[in-house]
């Protein structure tokens, strides 16, 4: 099975899901200014989320870099992961419609907390056919920024009980060390073109 | 006519049908976790469809590996599929509306049975241009889960009107038999690279 | 520039405009059989613009095989000829809600001709930049089908007011006309490959 | 990080921004001719930011041709790029629904800044990266015709207080200026192929 095509299945999925997001932004019913108040709040929604499925492509694109393989398993737990990101519009929908209310947060943070799981999991499946010293196997590494993520989402969704600002604030710091270039494989890549002592 | 611009084309309507059917699951009204309730049944419907598509994709990937080239009678019978899978969306919304209604569910195995046939259509007008040892033609093989898949849909539309959830569990069942990795594409592709004897 | 690009690009956009059309099918209010009553002229309409939107994909398809340049003026009625398949779902909306009504089988004919008037423009542009015995010049030829189908979208529009069927009747006839293969690209590429006397 | 996946998945974006505008278009009620009267102005919006975009994509495609590699800076300009692109099929919206009100003429012009401004940081970005005689620097220059379009779309905004005619004016002023083709990376291309005394 070739890595290629399903890289290229993904990007488009995801190039579709990050776009329809927008459609859910309907103009103002009047002409004024005014119009564009309850527009605010979608619109951070939105940027939010189109933050958030930008770093699933990215970090999805730097790991296509280095894998070598795939089997039935990657396959479905990539799509799996493709599934759970075309839940985030509607959840966008759904919270940026209602700001600061519970239930909204929750099934957000849900569904991030669902794409870290399946992105989480397509890591384990690819690690299971390539070898301990490969380019993945040292690109991904102890994987620390992956479970942090994982347990921040996890403790989200008590928290947001507690407060909905609470659960939105542990969403956006994730972003924020994710928008952080990942130098993981980066310095893989390199290791590979340039072996140490060569 | 090269098989590489009809397989990316393909994608890219797969990939679309995938994502705009989540564009059916719109938020619920209100802000609390009871407007969920409505939203479970179109979620398992999507989810369904899917997976369902998600084979779709697969086993056209794997099939189009052993492809070699192709003709007007493959290239349109691939849209009579595209245009089969394109229905997809409508019938999943009608069928996540109303769980358990009679004419949704035959609609829905209906719809499924059209694509399973046009599937099976494009695989015949592959094997009349591709000789009979051909890598594609060993990988076709008798193609008994494709057949059994034809007879289990088209038992499903009388069984309906017995029981619409005989319908779905005959769905679920075919998915269930496809989910399991097809060794046969992959079989002749191992035989290819290692012929038996080398 | 790169032919490559702008084809991945138009495919892209095709693939889309050809997907979103299905998004015009709702799913009927009710639950029964009775509701799909109203869904079939949809269907039907939405089925002859799959196939013209798939004739203009198969036909882009085989003239990039001999395209060798573009430049600006290509570029442009290329993306012409997207911007008015982009209109074709608002047509087949349109015409499929209010079916033998007169305007909109007109502007469905209009957009039509608007599709075949930009093809035929990006030919003539191609055929500018590419010397009058390389194979595209020599896949064109005389283009007797591409002018046939213009007279005869221009005559649908008058001859629809006679009867708004007689119009539709015209699309069609275009239709079958282009779904019988086009050997004149496969020929010049024949003929490429084999040149007469080697 | 390979330009490649990153042009390609914007050519996804693109061209899903590009054909959902036309979503927006919504058939008329009736089936006369009449109802085609509140169209024309929503027709010519979607006209309008076709073209826009389709500058985009085009300078895009011209600009990708001699970028030599990115880096993460790039990478989010870019997606920041495709994020200003996104908000022009809700702004287009809205200013075809109100032709000539404030407030869309307005929206929609700041969207073209937004979108200007990232095109614009994205092509620091990668100057930042690439040496200075670079063909990508070469291509780029002095780039006066960037730096004239970000000036107009500064004026427009203030100026469509005066009469939101003018804003539409610079707007569609800034279209034209784009759309006579731009010889800077067609020149510098050519340096490469055939550099001066060779």
């Amino acid at each position: 099975m070739s890595p290629k095509r399903l890289e290229a299945f993904s990007d488009g999925v995801v190039a579709i899901i990050i776009t329809i997001m927008v459609l859910e932004i309907r103009p103002p019913d009047g002409a004024g200014f005014g119009g564009l108040h309850s527009v605010v709040p979608k619109l951070l929604a939105y940027l939010l989320s189109f933050v958030l499925v930008g770093i699933y492509w990215n970090n999805h694109h730097h790991l296509f870099h280095v894998v070598e393989r795939i089997d039935a398993a990657v396959m479905w737990s990539n799509m799996a992961l493709l599934f759970c990101l075309s839940l985030v519009p509607f959840a966008t929908a759904w919270f940026g419609e209602h700001p600061g209310a519970l239930a909204p947060v929750v099934v957000y943070v849900a569904v991030q907390l669902a794409c870290a799981l399946s992105y989480f999991t397509m890591t384990r499946a690819m690690l299971r056919i390539h070898p301990p010293d490969s380019p993945l196997a040292r690109a991904l590494g102890s994987d620390t920024k992956g479970k942090v993520s994982l347990a921040a989402y996890v403790a989200a969704i008590p928290l947001s009980f507690v407060s909905p600002w609470i659960g939105m604030a542990l969403i956006i710091a994730v972003a924020i060390v994710w928008l952080i270039p990942d130098n993981r494989v980066v310095r893989a890549l390199d290791a590979r073109e340039h072996p140490p002592g060569s």
